[in-house]
């Protein structure tokens, strides 16, 4: 259960297929547009942190040169699935290896026949490498005209970011130097082409931003023509020199089968690491690795500057911003199964603390309120007003930029638990301890002190359910900053005992007075939240007022709750877009008893639009469901995240994966059916497996030990063991 | 006096001076780039009628691609002025021809030095049809590669707006076929390359886009080599067969010498009708055939579906939308000089009726209200937000589409002088009646009756002055607007005696009750004017009331008073961005006493940003100024009007030609300082030339007749005379 295939081409789908067929390393992603192109396809690389700015959303990940494109001339007829008739075509990824294979045999509109195999890759080993295979075998005997280039023209769904620097040939490679138009952020790429027979004529195409090599070779029926393309990119980001260092490593590409070895080899060892088996359900099990396959290539091995963008890199939603999916959703895989990942995606965070700060000082607050959308330096990018889908000539304001404050919780909450999870004393020392100080005092200056009712609130904010704005007192987010508040003491307890001169430091730079933490105490012991005898806890201040209201009885539609009734018809009733307050009792189920998380969840999986809601909700109501022994109603929240891409059940795939439902998929295998929980002593697994699951193993590191967990259904709780 | 020249090249006015050498033909016209491109350039041809969708503005004219370019490689080194030596630089544009000249002397950084001719021309003759020569002077023996393209990866300032439908190559004459991304309009190019020699080598480039034809020649020290490109162009406005058409066109070139001697020929044609002379004044010379050349080249000849952009044809400035500009300023010169073209311009207006009225009919109107900004349809374009230039996240509304109702009596006003002028009965009874009555119905129905104060008002519009904005009786609105109404009247008169079957018609079609017309009449007769003894007109209710203000005390400064006070406190006081007031003085001027006339020049000139306001106001103070027998004050303004883009005194020329100033310097020559007035019997002129001029002479047509002046100076009136 390694492969993700289709044996049709299907153009009505060809952008859901281009993010699903998305190959990547963690340097850069490519989505799974044809090499040769297809009318209206969406063909984009990605490449972590080469942002630009763009209108009304401040900045996107600039979609770089094309690396992708060969062109096929069989005769001197262009190779196309739009024109001729194809005979047969397949498309494969193997996820194992991240090698995506398409066959086609095809038919040219005066009847020459050839089949083709296309084969591509992104160098894990060497992530400034890209691979390309092209193998034709002719059913005639003429030629074969093989156009490999490097297109520059690239758009950003009609916005241009680059503009050209230099082009040309150095020893037999191509090259293309660009630079992003506002930021200046250089790009090369160069590329080297390799056949197995010597071309009858060979030219260099020097054309502005699409240097081309054309290559015509002579063919005979069935003789095989093999021809590589190997493309190595750089950006400034990486070095003073792109274009040298793009060369470079073109050039030491030594053929197709040596640079796979090692490019498997490298996927051998993430494999060893992250795998999850799942026997007895060929969904889950391909759905689970599908994920990990997208976190993984998302995934910044050697940066510490970038995040993971909400759609990953495979597509152009929203732009590359990173949100909260990742500490909740994504960082948790990587924590669990990839450390030196996840420290890289928190050092982001560590190093975006000054835009954070600026942000809680323009609003007069102290410490840092991160950004809702995060790009290059943490400033808050959120566009503030998007053209209003009813109405282009009005525009609706966004307020998350504005009031979606549990965003620094989230930080907060990712840091504390890797630091739990890895054990890191020394990164968290030295970077996490900051970030879980400084978010703390932005909540503490954020709280309201209510005279009246004698308690703090944190009034105007949006929490995780965004059909509900302007609210007073949401639980997820008063729970979480109190979580916070209280951890920022647990943290300084620590910092007074392991290193007395760094709390010193922290106490000094952070202006951690003892007024403030004072303060600190005062607010989360008296942080409001309505919580009624039975445990129910009300999402925010008068929710059980508002109209109720249930999906169901709307089935079956095809939009969301809030496409159905509008932005304001939504604010006032009970449809909520994701379960906001089963989420704190994930994060936070310590906090909760049994029967609390059940009254919670009986009430709000009734009132949450689970279809076209929010793609974040149905892994964490999976969860909620395994934690109260239901795995079979956790089993129908999981397929609805599971499907999320593969079956593209919003309909929006195309515009790139749902980072935070793959990262959720993962949690809800791992934390929902394994039940997998940590603990001072180790850790243990309480698995409520759905009947149908045979077997469920997989492995994950603590305090840098790796430790495997093996689940045969029916079984018990195992104890952990360190293996 | 008919040449614009340079003799030096300055990248930092190179966005200037692409505007200032901007050529065109009235299909389109092409921007002064270099043909082998510069950093940072602004390239760009724009194609009459081929809008696509942009964000914000609604729609742009698309810049298409790019027929100019062409690379020189000397022994293998790309000419370029960013590199190398510039040893000699000279660039002339002949406004008699159209004809943009180069001539670069250029040392290679390898020692090579060639001198370098490039000519081009956007033949008048046949409209499809783009010419383009470079001559090569080699100061070496060996190579010289010509690289000619069709680069169809041209975007407007970072929005792209084209795809690729087709390219290739028919009868060796290279085509680039592309498609608008939204509007779906194909443009088609086609080039063919001779030269007057064979090349060593020649190669067809067929990459995406862009396809090249790669020419190598053997060259000798002082051996001139000469490349001539020859490009058809169509769209699919003008024909079913973009490629086909474009493709013929370029086939049927023969060589330089015949395209250019039959453009040469049809421009000899349009400046027999239209040029100006102007003596004792090289500048005012040059500047009036400047913008009568510039109005030219941006004229549809062959087209009733377009109009005249804000910014002609020249630039990305306002999109290509059309304004009130065309119809007050652009237009007369067209009436009087080329009625053809004015007869275009107005059925324009005349298609877009079925907009107008739909916009009325929106806004609870009743008749015909045109779009403030008007593009492919009609409809109103004007955005409705833009970023604020203070805080990028903040949004200013844009209220002219909303409030600036005048433009509806403006193109009524076009319509009966057109009328006047021409004589063109049969035009007017099947078009231009219509455009009068329909916009009449809508002033017609926005009049409010005050009760209290027995009269009809227009409140909460916008006036020409556009630093005060949500006014009520702005003097400008109500006057024109009456005017309109009372023209309705003379226009149903018309009709009545000379086709009474058009009126049945119109007066069903348009629904003329009897009650409705005697609505005109009250509002005509009604209509609020608010006066004082000395004949001084309140700009607006209360105008005299806001706070004084004169822009002598402000200066020296290099922003507009509207920048410098920001858009709230200019709303509060007397700073003018036009003579709004001196504006209905001149275009209603058989309305107005000479001391009334005066009384308003005398207030109104001292509150006016004549050097940062708007580049419409300096032609018209300068004609007003000349009623009063001025000159010498009128000169001065007519100088910021004719400076306006030769000498950039507003600093964004680079935006494009202000087409409004371009007509307005013709205007001030002709009706101010020439005094120009028709009458029942004929014309006569009442001059006010400055003293340095010695001679003026200019013809126009009136009722189908050609007209010739010439006054000397100092001269007395002269009484027309029919030549």
């Amino acid at each position: 259960m390694w492969i993700i295939s289709e044996d049709i081409f299907e153009p009505k789908s060809q952008h859901h297929k281009e993010t699903i067929f998305t190959i990547g390393n963690g340097y850069l992603s490519t989505r799974g547009a044809f090499e040769e192109g297809y009318p209206a396809d969406s063909r984009a690389t990605f490449v972590h942190g080469m942002f630009d700015r763009v209108p009304i959303a401040f900045t996107e990940l600039a979609n770089a040169t094309d690396w992708l494109s060969l062109i096929i001339l069989l005769n001197g007829e262009c190779f196309s699935l739009d024109s001729g008739t194809v005979e047969s075509y397949d498309r494969h990824l193997d996820l194992r290896t991240g090698l995506l294979i398409r066959n086609v045999r095809w038919r040219s509109p005066s009847g020459c026949v050839a089949t083709l195999k296309f084969e591509r890759f992104a160098s894990l080993e060497d992530e400034h490498l890209l691979c390309l295979r092209c193998q034709v075998e002719p059913e005639f005997d003429g030629t074969v005209e093989v156009r490999a280039g490097l297109n520059g023209n690239m758009d950003n769904e009609g916005i241009m970011h680059w503009r050209r620097v230099a082009q040309g040939q150095r020893d037999s490679i191509a090259f293309l130097h660009t630079r992003t138009r506002a930021t200046n952020l250089d790009l090369a790429l160069a590329m080297k082409v390799d056949s197995d027979q010597t071309p009858l004529e060979t030219a260099f195409w020097d054309v502005e931003n699409f240097p081309t090599l054309s290559q015509t070779f002579t063919v005979k029926r069935s003789q095989i023509l093999s021809v590589e393309k190997f493309v190595g990119i750089a950006t400034s980001r990486d070095t003073s020199d792109p274009v040298g260092m793009a060369v470079e490593h073109a050039g030491k590409a030594i053929n197709w089968e040596s640079a796979f070895e090692a490019h498997q080899q490298a996927w051998a060892q993430e494999w060893k690491r992250a795998d999850v088996i799942i026997e007895g359900d060929d969904e889950a099990q391909i759905a689970v690795r599908f994920s990990l396959f997208q976190l993984l290539i998302a995934a910044p091995r050697h940066d510490e500057r970038v995040n993971i963008g909400a759609k990953t890199l495979s597509g152009f939603g929203y732009r590359g911003h990173a949100f909260w999916d990742t500490e909740i959703f994504m960082l948790p895989v990587f924590t669990y199964t990839s450390p030196h990942i996840a420290r890289n995606l928190l050092d982001y965070r560590f190093h975006t603390l000054p835009a954070a700060r600026a942000k809680a000082k323009e609003n007069g607050f102290e410490g840092a309120w991160f950004a809702w959308e995060s790009a290059d330096t943490g400033e808050e990018v959120t566009p503030t007003w998007v053209p209003d889908f009813k109405d282009k000539k009005k525009l609706a304001r966004v307020w998350t930029g504005d009031l979606a404050i549990h965003i620094s919780a989230d930080v907060a909450y990712g840091t504390y638990q890797y630091w739990r999870v890895t054990g890191d004393d020394d990164w968290f020392r030295e970077r996490g301890a900051e970030l879980i100080l400084d978010t703390a005092s932005f909540f503490g200056t954020r709280a309201e002190w209510i005279e009246a009712r004698n308690r703090y609130e944190y009034n105007d904010v949006i929490g995780p359910d965004e059909y509900h704005d302007h609210v007073n007192n949401n639980a997820y987010t008063n729970c979480l900053a109190q979580w916070n508040l209280e951890t920022a003491f647990t943290v300084l307890d620590w910092l007074k005992v392991k290193c007395p001169e760094k709390l010193t430091d922290l106490t000094e730079r952070l202006n951690l007075t003892e007024v403030r933490l004072e303060k600190w105490r005062k607010v989360a012991a008296n942080m409001h939240l309505s919580v009624k005898p039975d445990g129910l806890i009300e999402q925010f201040d008068g929710f059980f007022d508002l109209k109720d209201f249930k999906p169901a009885d709307y089935e079956p539609r095809t939009k969301s709750m809030h496409e159905i009734f509008g932005i304001e018809a939504a604010n006032e009733c009970q449809a909520i877009k994701q379960p906001d307050v089963l989420m704190v009792q994930y994060l936070l189920h310590d906090h909760y008893s049994g029967e609390a998380i059940r009254a919670n969840y009986n009430y709000y999986n009734l009132r949450t639009d689970h279809t076209y809601g929010s793609s974040l909700g149905p892994s964490i109501q999976a969860i909620v469901a395994c934690m109260m022994g239901y795995p079979e109603d956790g089993y129908e929240h999981f397929v609805r995240a599971a499907r999320a891409d593969l079956r593209d059940v919003r309909g929006n795939a195309g515009d790139g994966i749902h980072g935070a439902s793959a990262g959720g998929t993962w949690q809800a295998v791992v934390f929902g059916f394994g039940g997998l929980r940590l603990n001072a002593e180790g850790w243990k697994t309480s698995p409520h497996m759905p009947k149908h699951w045979k077997r469920l193993s997989f492995k994950f590191f603590q305090h840098g030990k790796i430790q495997v967990v093996d689940i045969q259904n029916p079984s018990g709780a195992e104890t952990g063991n360190t293996s």
